[in-house]
């Protein structure tokens, strides 16, 4: 399979997975968080699935497409594992998270931090998606939607 | 439509072009010219559906991942307005082009240059593929594969 054939199922993926985090969340308050804004294109998803909730998106620096730019106060700069700490208990409905580093020893090194943030960040019972895998006693493993292959997307849901 | 969708469209209907084009192509010699590397999806795609042909890339710099860098000798950098040009003649069997700038004013001064470089570039007969219109009468418009939304994408054979 070409590069582009496994981007666009990522993303295909991606668009099926936020669809089952809105009716897994449905009746539970709470903001989103959308952890690596990168270039917005899942932010601005994000922004029409749920237009009713605060969508605070974090990265390390803003690199977005200006239809994509949080309002001010929504966009937290800097390296989320040290930003994002300060919103533990904040009890998100969903977190979504695409930050996978590409190497080994980065996605090794993000595996040890990620999972224990996003924990803190849920309300209980709030939803957790990734580009990878978050793995942690407390965030329990969901079936993902049909279509969507084993390991090309997570989802969870904080006990 | 969200910039997430309309982005997974946008892929889809360049890999549906770049297969019409395999078809198109299909028997006339000559290299491909993939103008814009970038991450190098497109490049990855093209390298596995035209396994037997030279594909030279382009670009102002190197950005690709790493299973997507062409071999030394296939890969040029700098502007391409100005790198392609001593390629005239080269006789492409296809030109694929994914360089929109983004903006009104880039885009007006793109569409100054690019449909004759790449008219230039391929051999009568050839075939460009590109994500912005090439409007040039030697450029004559292709019907797009069924399912690619007009204006999403744009296919040319060169008289
Ligand atoms: C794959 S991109 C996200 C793409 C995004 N979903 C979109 O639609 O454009 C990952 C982003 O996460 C950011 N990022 C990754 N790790 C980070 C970290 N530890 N701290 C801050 N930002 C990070 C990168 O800067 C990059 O912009
Ligand atoms: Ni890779
Ligand atoms: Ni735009």
């Amino acid at each position: 399979m070409s590069r582009l054939d496994s981007f666009i199922r990522r993303m295909m993926a991606q668009r099926d997975v936020i669809a089952a985090a809105a009716s897994l969340i449905d009746g539970l308050p709470g903001p989103i968080l959308e952890l690596g804004l990168g270039n917005g294109r899942t932010y601005h998803h994000l922004r029409e699935t749920f237009p009713d909730r605060r969508i605070i998106a974090f990265d390390r620096a803003l690199a977005a497409h200006s239809a994509s730019i949080p309002p001010p106060g929504d966009l937290v700069l800097g390296e989320i594992d040290e930003t994002a700490r300060a919103f533990a208990g904040i009890g998100a409905a969903l977190v979504h998270a695409d930050i996978a580093t590409g190497t080994v020893e980065g996605d090794r090194r993000l595996a040890g931090w990620l999972p224990a943030l996003i924990r803190d960040l849920l309300a209980p019972g709030g939803i957790a998606a990734s580009g990878s895998p978050l793995e942690l006693p407390d965030l329990r493993p969901l079936t993902l939607p049909a279509g969507v292959p084993e390991g090309r997307y997570f989802l969870y849901r904080r006990a």
